[in-house]
């Protein structure tokens, strides 16, 4: 039965701080995801590799496949713009593979409303303080940038109830985070909306 | 955070057969559970311990307890009254305790209309066969009441979407269908909805 069902598109969302980099890439370790790999104008951070990070694309080339309606979502933030290739995602979730999306706030509402059947989760650390203190950690970033994001969290916050679920990124207990996603995934799949057909099916004579 | 949160009601039906009972004591040995023991006025079963299994009350007691309101839902089968006792379950779910109830259809329903909180989650065997397989193996009962209880699963399934999940308990996996039921209260708790006051304690400066 499970393997007639599609893939669960599951979209993980989170401020900058949350760890959701960390808690995607052991859900990957599990196998039973693949990850949409974001196209994006912004330039690469040292060590991240075109085609497993992100694309990176010209600002051109993203206009134009919006223009061709070739992205399931986008959005701009921080001057660039980020975006989901549509085709990767159909392939996956038609061969019944989970699909992981890394996006914002604005994405996630546009993915629900392209595939009300995705499923929004958005990582949160436990406070705002611990957000701004992983921030600052990281120094990967200047003043003025880090600002920008926890001002942006201020207001993303408003919004919380776009997401289907929030799962809390503890120090120290990403586990537990990957352990609430991955329960998340395997509840949704149990979820009787998602077997239209299974009173047809328990009579079935086979 | 989650210390503060209600227990989760978590309702367990399933036709004759399906293995709920199984199911639930797994869930049980786990400690993160509380049984809700059903009030009934059907005679014990050999080894039914009054109190564990059941509240095994007079008609009398019953229909006056129903008149008091203290049943939280009751249904009549095969000629017997089953129902829950509130108090039990008030108690639990405001301390912060998950609670079972292993119930019918028509309890569920009752349920869900006064607890909108509450999950309610079906417990199937694979398929109908299965389920016929069951419970002639099982042999605890007269040809008559096996038929009568085969009939009414067909007439239940038509209200399948009663239930928020489905469960399939397959032949020797009750593990999986145990993982299910608790990766079901683990997303659950998740839920944003379950959160209300998320983005307020997000902010706090504690």
């Amino acid at each position: 039965m499970s393997m007639q069902q599609p893939g669960l598109l599951l979209v993980v969302s989170g401020p900058a701080g949350s760890g959701k980099g960390t808690v995607n890439q052991e859900l990957l370790k599990t196998g039973d995801f693949d990850f949409s790999v974001s196209a994006t104008t912004r330039a690469p951070r040292p060590g991240e590799v075109d085609g497993v990070h992100y694309h990176f694309i010209s600002r051109e080339d993203f206009t134009e496949r919006i223009r061709r309606g070739e992205m399931l979502e986008y959005t701009e933030y921080v001057g660039n713009y980020y975006g989901t290739p549509l085709d990767g995602v159909r392939k996956s979730i038609a061969a019944g593979r989970n699909m992981i999306l890394e996006i914002e706030l604005e994405g996630a509402r546009h993915v629900k409303e392209k595939y009300p059947d995705a499923v929004l989760v958005i990582l949160l650390p436990v406070t705002f303080k611990t957000q701004e203190e992983r921030l600052r950690k990281r120094g990967t970033e200047p003043e003025e940038k880090i600002r920008a994001r926890l001002e942006r969290t201020k207001e993303e916050m408003k919004y919380l109830d776009v997401y289907d679920y929030i799962v809390y990124n503890r120090d120290g207990c990403a586990k537990d985070a990957v352990n609430d996603l991955l329960a998340i995934v395997r509840a949704e799949k149990c979820k009787t909306s998602r077997h239209p057909d299974a009173a047809d099916k328990y009579f079935e004579k086979s």
